[in-house]
C-alpha cells in the first residue's frame, strides 16, 4: 500500500499516457503524504465499452481507487484526491460527471509488504531500516 | 459513489439482463438512501469459468458489492441488501450458496465527484446547486 | 465473506497453482479464525503485462486481497497475513518487493450470503442452524 487501480474504457490510454499517470500518481502520493516511492503500487483495469451505467444509462467513465494506510489528514486526502482528479482529467479529457476518484482507508496493520506487517504513517524509517 | 461493481461468470448476462440490473441498482439505491441518481454507478465485471472458488472448489458465482457513503442506518443497509440480494437471484438464477451482496461504507471525504470532495448523505441539495 | 482476490499477471499461475492457492486460501482463513470453510470465497483476476507499476516503473507483482469480517484480534490477522504472504511467495516465486498481502474488514451487518445478513465473527452456529 498505497495501492492505486486506476479504471478506464478500453484502449483509453496509450502505453505513454499510462506511464505518465502511474508516475503522476506515485509522485503525487508521495508528496502529499511522505511515503515511500517503493510502496506505491499502480494498477490498470480496462473495461468494455457498455460495461460501465451512471444513472442506469451506458456511460464512458474514468476512474482512480487507492486503497492507503489511515491516519492522514483530511487536509492530506482532500490535496490528493484534488490532485488524482486533475491528473486523470487532463489525461482522458473527460467531463466531471465521467469521472470519480476516492480513497480507502485501511490501517497499516491489515497489510504486509516486504514480508513485514507495514508501520504507521510517520513510522516508516525504522521499518526501512529493518530491510 | 456509490459504486457498485456486478461480478459474473463470462456470458452469464445478455445486454438486455446488464440494463435491467443498472436500472435496478440504480433505483434501488436511490429508493432507499434518497442519493441523487446522478451519482450511481454500475460497473460490471466478468470472470472466465474456473475464476472462482468456493470452499475450495470451482463454483459458479455472482456478487454485488457496493462502495457506499458512510452514515447510512442499520435499517437501510439491510433493505438496501435485501433488494440487492433478490435482484441478483432473479436476473441470474443461481442458488443461495452462489451469491453474495455487499456494501464497503467510505466516508463522503474520501471521493470526489465533479471536482468536489461529496457532501455527507443528507447534504446533497446545497452541494448539488454548486454544479 | 470472507471474499480474497488474487490478482496476478497472465499466465503466472496454472491451473493446478490456483487449485493450491484456493485450497491454502480456504484453509488459512479457516483455521485462524474458526469461520466456515462455506463462506470462503477466491477470484482469481488477471492483469496483462505492463498494466502494474511500482514507483513508478513496470513491475511483476502478485496480491491477496481479502475483505474479511470485522473483529478478529490484531493477534489472529497478522498470522493470517503471514501465511497468505507465505503461500503467494511459495508459489508465485516473487520476491519481497513483489508480492502485496492485505485484508480489508468489513462489517458483517453490511453483508449477504444465503438471504441473509451475516452474523458477527463467533455467532455463526445460531446462524448456520438456520440454514
Amino acid at each position: 500500500m498505497p495501492f492505486y487501480t486506476c479504471y478506464t474504457s478500453e484502449d483509453a490510454l496509450s502505453a505513454d499516457q499510462r506511464a505518465h499517470i502511474a508516475e503522476a500518481i506515485t509522485r503525487i502520493h508521495v508528496g502529499h503524504t511522505g511515503a515511500p516511492r517503493g510502496f506505491v503500487r499502480v494498477l490498470f483495469q480496462e473495461s468494455a465499452k457498455g460495461d460501465c451505467y451512471t444513472a442506469g444509462e451506458v456511460a464512458d467513465f474514468g476512474m482512480i481507487r487507492g486503497v492507503i494506510r489511515a491516519g492522514r489528514s483530511a487536509q492530506t486526502k482532500e490535496a490528493l484526491l484534488r490532485d488524482l482528479w486533475e491528473l486523470l482529467q487532463t489525461v482522458t479529457g473527460l467531463g466531471d460527471h465521467e469521472l470519480l476518484v476516492s480513497v480507502q482507508e485501511n490501517p497499516a496493520s491489515n497489510a504486509m509488504e516486504g514480508g513485514e506487517v507495514l508501520p504507521e504513517p510517520g513510522q516508516e524509517a525504522q521499518w526501512m531500516a529493518r530491510h
